[in-house]
């Protein structure tokens, strides 16, 4: 089956879905985005992704190119098109198109939207987080507005290529004062020896994760003690567990870190038992 | 006349000219770009960009997509077609499409190249040139590599509108030492009072520019006292003169920073005299 994609009013098959090439999105990564996770063909915690979204905009000052209803339903419709039942969708809106020019366009431009979703099979995913995956850590070099999602995302693919070269799933930032920020395409945590889930704070650094929030959610509910601190690679490598959390991943066991094994090198009790349980406290649309 | 591009082997209308949605310069800004100055419907200084862009490429191993006297055939014909005399050719490449995951695409995928040209009238160049422009400063909050000239360009659209809300054409960044790095699409210049041209070394916190580099030449040429070394805001805001240099604007004399007064409040002779003679440093082709 072809894909179908959603881009600016149309539904179009993926191959002949376009965008004009003065695009700022293209042309200048003006642009934002979200990914939801879908599972049994409905949207996961699409309030909230849809919040953070209108975050974004309103930090680029990107208008809304609808109102955010109907960009659920959009969203809905793609999956439904899809036939995506365990998968995602991604939804991205730039700026629109206008003669290249770095400042903003006249506020007549209207943005751009485009909406894909696309089949993840959920074997491949129980299949990793039954082994757990390995990390490793590089510099944080990316700006100071990590917590705008945008498509600014050169530093992130040039980290994520480091990781799979050196064999591993997922590279983790370490800002100047030797601290893990978060993954390239993730939330960063630790479980330690007492027991403790301990992430990094979203005032600084990070990316405010969906899938994390869900978690602190669960995390309060299943009574499991939690603190939101920054923690070094060295705590990472010394502590009981570790995972990380995205929409594409939920709770992803991490087993290793810079070639250092992670508690017993397998994933742990604490870190399954947050992915199995994970879906009770998501919000499902 | 309606505008022409080139969009990986084909000259097509600019209304019609597009790229996948699944483009990583759409999603992931994983592209790289040059803009050369046209003047008198040759392309000016093409060597030194096409350098500069085989090394952009080389640092994020993306595929020279053909060989860059093809490129430079492309990037003349364009020109042509557009029938610019005076103004800029554009040519971005990013590292092609391929479906959304941060690491890189398998090496058979394409890298996807787009080219255009547009007329600049000069003598509205002249005019700004004539009067001086305004800068402002901003915090440096880019990523280190800034030597890249990648199309991440989110945080530069974010000072150049500063700049122009502020009443001002341009942003210089000012690193986290005190120091202007360079402005949001130009490369930073002071005269001081003794009459020596001073620019930030482009070892660090800069993109080599062109028009930079070939001012350079102009300056050993013309026997003015050069040193490459970076200032402050303090030190420009006290200087006799202060101008910028891109393809787009050759050099472009500053009146004031951040509201002060630089100098006589007018173009100064020197930001003038370089402008003048530039193009005798130049090569055209």
């Amino acid at each position: 089956m072809s894909r179908i994609a959603y881009v600016n009013g149309r539904y179009q098959d993926m191959r002949d879905a376009s965008v004009n090439i003065e695009d700022r999105g293209y042309q200048f990564a003006d642009g934002i985005y979200e990914v939801c996770e879908v599972r049994g063909g409905k949207l996961v915690d699409m309030p909230r992704h849809l919040a953070r979204l209108q975050r974004s905009l309103g930090e680029l000052r990107i208008a809304e190119p609808m109102p955010l209803s109907a960009l659920s339903v959009v969203m809905h419709e793609v999956v439904r098109r899809n036939r995506v039942q365990f998968g995602i969708v991604y939804l991205q809106i730039s700026r629109g198109v206008a003669r290249r020019d770095h400042g903003f366009p006249a506020g007549s431009v209207k943005p751009s939207v485009v909406v894909t979703a696309r089949t993840i099979n959920p074997a491949k995913g129980a299949e990793n987080a039954a082994r757990g995956i390995k990390v490793i850590t590089v510099p944080e070099n990316r700006w100071p507005r990590v917590d705008i999602k945008s498509t600014a995302l050169l530093p992130n693919v040039l980290a994520k290529q480091a990781a799979r070269e050196a064999g591993a799933y997922e590279a983790w930032y370490v800002d100047s004062d030797g601290f893990v920020t978060e993954g390239s395409s993730s939330n960063a945590w630790i479980v330690t020896k007492e027991g403790r889930v301990v992430t990094r704070p979203d005032k600084s650094g990070i990316l405010s994760g969906i899938t994390r929030s869900v978690l602190k959610d669960a995390l309060e509910a299943l009574q499991i003690r939690f603190e939101e601190r920054a923690f070094t690679p060295e705590e990472a490598a010394g502590a009981a567990e570790a995972f990380v959390t995205a929409a594409s991943m939920i709770v992803m066991p991490v087993v290793a870190i810079d070639g250092h094994t992670i508690g017993s090198g397998k994933p742990g009790p604490v870190a399954l038992r947050l992915r199995e349980q994970f879906h009770r406290f998501a919000a499902f649309s």
